[in-house]
């Protein structure tokens, strides 16, 4: 019967008569006055092991042992498995391309995604996953307690929704298609078709030739639509609750974690008393803090803006996190729902900044028909390219909106990642397509 | 305060004394006697409202209803609505392409897969992903109480693990990649980097040019690998338990869906009995059956065979489930674990067959990386093109396998729906990339 490391304690405890069974990587050898230690690692962390005798096992093979679990005061975790037959499953190559039972902070990043299958092993870079894995968990179950539908839609389309040229194309059969930038479309029809709440978690494209540490080509989108709200204020109140949710969860679970990162697990209440800001006021509130700080004029909400806002409001408002609303009409798609009337008039969205980085944009949609067909001249865009889109609000289409949250991102922001590529298992940018 | 059609039963019974909202669609609207009725459809079902004087309002019109809720042994559900006020939201187009509250089964499928945001509002099509959603949030659900962890891994890929015919080519900046055909590559990879258990529910591509009711070129893969396994029975073994675990909560919360479909809930006790059988014996099955039913002799496993055992396992085992095993050595891909030794070896391998259908594809892996080098002539492939594939082998990868479940085809065949393109919201085939 096979044991794990974080119950190896409790079978020493327990007195177990029969040897046990263990499975996983050599993380550690060490002689140490006759002894003959061997530091296992399997999922669930780390065991020692006194073996009799030498065994000629690479570091990182991977193993399976018998043997005796034992109390020892001195032992990490306080017990230790004395082994009895030992097992090679897979002998690892002598040289390795770094050192996974060292400081993996040593290691680059390019090395770290060349080598995945080695870089996990670093319980600090497993960690990150282990976090994703909850983030994408806690979104479900939240959703699922408001009576949200879990969907799953194509990301192949006839052509984009939001612009057209930001798309990658793919040669399908006699045809061209694109790889979706979002479920946009797809949400808003599960809306209408009377689903009337519904959520998505699916990659997402961007043929964007950005190289920066918050870009990635591919990431998982975490999609959210509502139908019958008033503003995107009722899109706000349950985003809220929503990272709540997801702060209450890492941080119950995934508390050693963070702290292998440096970072205090996140806070319910941040998200509950995160500010709400018009654009405008977030303008001024980013210009006010980058005058203290002898920075130029920032004429738009653009990166060093959303870090300014964050810091006024960790400051001021004890909140990482920062809603912004009413963005003006040029910075939206043409779908977005007006605020006011006349030229002036702003829009019912809202972007959510968090520890200085934008990871949700999101707003209320234009739902009717004939508002959506006036707009589009506005933006340059002819009614025959968005028959599909427009299709849909013929019959019905209630007012409605969403969101969606980068989980890369929010995982970089939770752990304070240095860039978003470390919090994607397999990240795509311009240059990089394998592993 | 809005109230679900659901729950207007409970507000009449508890005598609110303030007038309720209620918002959803027109489903059907009826006089009689000169009382006017609208029947309201919402996510959670349909409510009857008694109207005063005329309401100008097409079938299908998002609207918002106040009004009083009132307990009517005559009304459906024993309860309606007397309305006081009523806003059209969105004012659907009197000519619907079909007629949402009427028999759905009149609709041919490319009118329902055309017009998804007026299909869906039928009850009986929107059960379907009722159905999708449990089944989802089930396999992750059973997945993480055996200590699986999620993943999500890039869906674009620099060559194809399988083969490569059968891939659809991305444009991707300087460069050409590839759709996965499934995550192969990156489950591996993930229980060779100590994860040891993963999962992941993400699309996968198949530029197949069938056009079958069994097959889509784009579909949602449930993917499961596991680290540590002696053969492909402990994989079989998983299955049981998660299949198990997915037909009860179907049993559980679909049970009325399943109704729609005139289809018994599925039963627990199916997995857990259904029997496993090896590759030569099922084809002798396959061919008995066929004898008796006066077909043609059978030579492999394929649509008719897999079709005859099912029936046979209905019949003689009480389970419409069927796991085969030991799959001959070129039906399966090169990196199947050899189950016994010699050119007559077969496969560490198997099926998944559920009433009539292969819904799962799965087995051992080859884990030893001089095994894996010295097997690929015998199929072809060259070293120098599965590099990034072997490299995973060299650092101590245990023993490990997998499986894969098609979301779609789970879906039709618990529902016993004719066409797969039935359970995926937007399929993709040769001819269809729209919606």
């Amino acid at each position: 019967m096979r044991i794990l490391a974080k119950d190896l304690a409790a079978a020493a405890a327990g007195g177990a008569a029969a040897p046990v069974e263990m499975c996983g990587w050599v993380h550690r050898l060490r002689d140490m006055g006759g002894l003959r230690f061997l530091i296992l690692r399997d999922r669930s962390g780390l065991a020692q092991l006194v073996l009799e005798g030498e065994a000629d096992l690479p570091l990182e093979s991977a193993v399976r042992v018998t043997g005796t679990p034992c109390l020892n005061e001195k032992a990490p975790g306080g017990a230790e498995l004395r082994v009895s037959g030992i097992e090679c499953l897979s002998r690892a190559a002598g040289e390795l391309p770094f050192q996974v039972n060292g400081d993996i902070a040593k290691v680059g990043l390019e090395a770290i995604l060349d080598q995945r299958a080695l870089s996990l092993r670093s319980p600090k870079i497993r960690s990150i996953f282990r976090v994703q894995a909850t983030i994408i968990e806690a979104f479900a179950a939240y959703l699922r307690s408001e009576d949200f539908t879990e969907i799953k839609t194509s990301k192949l389309v006839a052509s984009g929704t939001e612009g057209g040229t930001e798309l990658f194309r793919v040669e399908y059969f006699d045809r061209f298609v694109y790889l979706a930038q979002s479920p946009q479309l797809y949400k808003q029809i599960m809306v209408a078709s009377g689903l009337e709440r519904v959520f998505e978690i699916a990659p997402a494209y961007r043929a964007e030739k950005h190289d920066t540490p918050r870009h990635l080509n591919e990431y998982v989108s975490l999609d959210v639509e509502m139908g019958f709200i008033d503003s995107e204020e009722d899109l706000i109140a349950l985003e809220r609750g929503l990272l709540a949710h997801i702060f209450e969860a890492v941080a119950s679970r995934n508390e050693a974690d963070c702290a292998v990162w440096n970072q205090a697990a996140p806070r319910p209440e941040e998200a509950e008393k995160a500010p709400l800001i018009p654009y405008a006021e977030a303008l001024e509130i980013a210009n006010a803090e980058a005058k203290k700080a002898g920075g130029a004029r920032i004429f738009d909400i653009n990166p060093e803006a959303e870090r300014r806002v964050c810091e006024w409001a960790g400051r001021e408002r004890g909140s990482a996190l920062v809603f912004v609303n009413e963005f003006p009409r040029r910075y939206r798609p043409f779908y977005t729902y007006p605020k006011g009337e006349g030229p002036g008039a702003s829009t019912m969205s809202f972007d959510a900044l968090y520890r200085g980085l934008e990871i949700t944009t999101g707003g209320r949609r234009q739902h009717d028909y004939e508002a959506l067909r006036a707009v589009l001249p506005r933006f340059g865009l002819r009614e025959e390219s968005l028959a599909g889109y427009l299709a849909v609000f013929k019959y019905g289409a209630p007012p409605h909106g969403g969101f969606a949250i980068g989980l890369e991102r929010l995982t970089q922001k939770i752990l304070g990642l240095a860039n978003v590529k470390e919090a994607s298992l397999f990240p795509r940018d311009r240059k990089r397509t394998e592993p």
